[in-house]
């Protein structure tokens, strides 16, 4: 079974999220702790600036769960740049054990599936789980130099320039939604080749998983208020729901996407957003807020993550992918 | 307290393990799996040749703990390669779940603890744990293309060509070496800047780690036969032993590092070997088959990682380190 069922239903006590202008235009700008009148966040480079939010939100986490940097026990973190320097210099802000991550723009559900595993356990009393992403520094990582100013394709995603961070924690004083269980997904590879198709490449690897851990829990579609992926993307959505749809599953009604919902005015961002922080400032901020005000009680949150670097695609590869997934409930 | 204990002693099963023709000339060409003569593995790429030793590794693991896919319930690893497509693309061979970590060379430690981790709370019953690297590929993203032949300062260490893998099981048929507890560690960043200087970097992170470990536990240096570090080389491990003997804590007689003894012949490697493949190799076949056979009953593996890119090296920043622990016993 790829599932683990949490006995002890670790709770998320907090969150903290922060993001650039465009997203904040959105549907996230009411609800994100902090939003950026400038990207830069006052560095020298995007870099510094990707990894500023991280910390900012890690911070905000901790004092919004009216707990000081003492009381956290890891901090569990990962993100897109060459050896996720983001959170490892995040991580040299604060003085607890970091476990260093990488599942792409996975990386909040695997965070969160690993923090869940070992509070539930007994291991720790809480940890944070977090991550984030930044337009300028993916893109000029993984693409192109901006100042290029080259013509991006109508399947290609915008990169979301934001941060979120959740306490995972034992106990919790007051109502807070439970990870109830979670399922670590395994690389899927469809043959995709498109470094600007992402939706499409990452798609199966979250079919795969939801219906995985539709088996494993023997629970339906519907019985979750909402299932969402991470940055999918227009296109992306699309395709998942036609393969679950395909194997008997029919997530249409309940499924939607960070990557779809985060930006309101689709001019650039084509297929909708992408990056780690896509998933982590949508679901930190706007479902974390409605899970806590109980407008939704059962959540499914699985976060894809395409797993190719510019090497593995310059040497002819295709892109493998993964999904985790974690449930999220008020019980 | 950073150290956690694991009641139900979860077992090194089975290992596997891959290396170069120069690695296979010092202790451990007696002990691994397989010694390539041909360092591409008949493979076009370096990364390529990367890819399949790590498959190989977790293969021969699987083999050697006699048990086949079906029985493996997840596969943790990580490399140093940009987004870990060594260790996503070796994933893709298998069908059963994949964590992603990163922890540079720090991660056969960080996998084993998780792994530990996880077998010990019962949510999985088999997981492998992996890692490697390549020094042709790691030279070429790290620091020069080969055919500059540039010239390597005395500082400097020789990344391992190899990978090794183990299976971390709830049950063994046959006796085999227990993972008691693991100590995640903290970043630690002592404000060293020489990216050739990464004994110098690493070795705070180890003895802070170290340290830590042994207060968490209530044990002192002398309780294990061996406290292993990864890959601090010669220099390194000469500052690690300075700096818990300045905190009143003598290791310098049951202390060694992977990266000091993995090569017989110093020539260009200096202070030795590095690279996330060097304590999985060392570990894996020579400490191991010394564990087996009650050569040694109580060891402490305590391997570090440099979490610095390139790019955080180009915008001035210093290397941040971190140092994962976990002590493998004959209980």
């Amino acid at each position: 079974m790829q599932t683990i069922l949490f006995k002890n239903k670790p709770k998320i006590l907090s969150t903290g999220t922060i993001a650039g202008p465009k997203e904040c235009e959105g549907v996230i700008g009411k609800f994100v702790d902090k939003t950026l009148t400038d990207d830069m966040f006052g560095e020298s480079t995007y870099e510094k600036a990707e990894c500023k939010m991280l910390s900012y939100a890690i911070t905000k986490a901790i004092e919004n769960g009216r707990m000081n940097e003492k009381d956290v026990d890891m901090l569990i973190s990962g993100d897109l740049l060459n050896q996720i320097i983001s959170a490892s210099f995040a991580a040299r802000d604060f003085d607890f054990p970091f476990l260093g991550v990488y599942g792409a723009c996975s990386t909040l559900a695997e965070s969160f599936a690993i923090a869940a595993s070992f509070v539930n356990a007994g291991y720790y009393r809480n940890i944070v789980a977090a991550t984030g992403s930044h337009f300028s520094s993916a893109e000029r990582q993984y693409r192109y130099p901006l100042e290029l100013g080259n013509t991006r394709p109508p399947q290609s995603q915008w990169t979301v320039t934001g941060a979120g961070a959740a306490v995972i924690a034992s106990e919790a004083k007051e109502k807070a939604p439970s990870i109830t269980c979670a399922t670590f997904g395994k690389v899927v590879d469809f043959g995709i080749t498109d470094v600007n198709n992402m939706g499409a490449a990452m798609a199966p690897a979250a079919a795969d998983t939801i219906l995985n851990h539709l088996r494993d829990t023997g629970r339906s579609a519907g019985d979750y208020d909402l299932i969402i992926t991470g940055d999918l993307g227009a296109l992306g959505s699309r395709i998942v729901k036609d393969l679950t749809w395909e194997k008997g599953v029919d997530i249409a009604g309940n499924h939607v996407d960070c990557g779809e919902i985060v930006y309101n005015v689709i001019e650039d961002e084509f297929q909708g957003g992408s990056g780690a922080g896509c998933s982590a400032v949508v679901f930190n901020s706007y479902i974390y807020e409605k899970l806590k005000k109980g407008k939704l009680n059962k959540v499914l949150l699985a976060a894809t993550g395409a797993l190719l670097s510019t090497v593995s695609s310059g040497q002819g590869e295709s892109i493998p992918c993964i999904c985790h997934a974690v449930a999220i409930e008020n019980v």
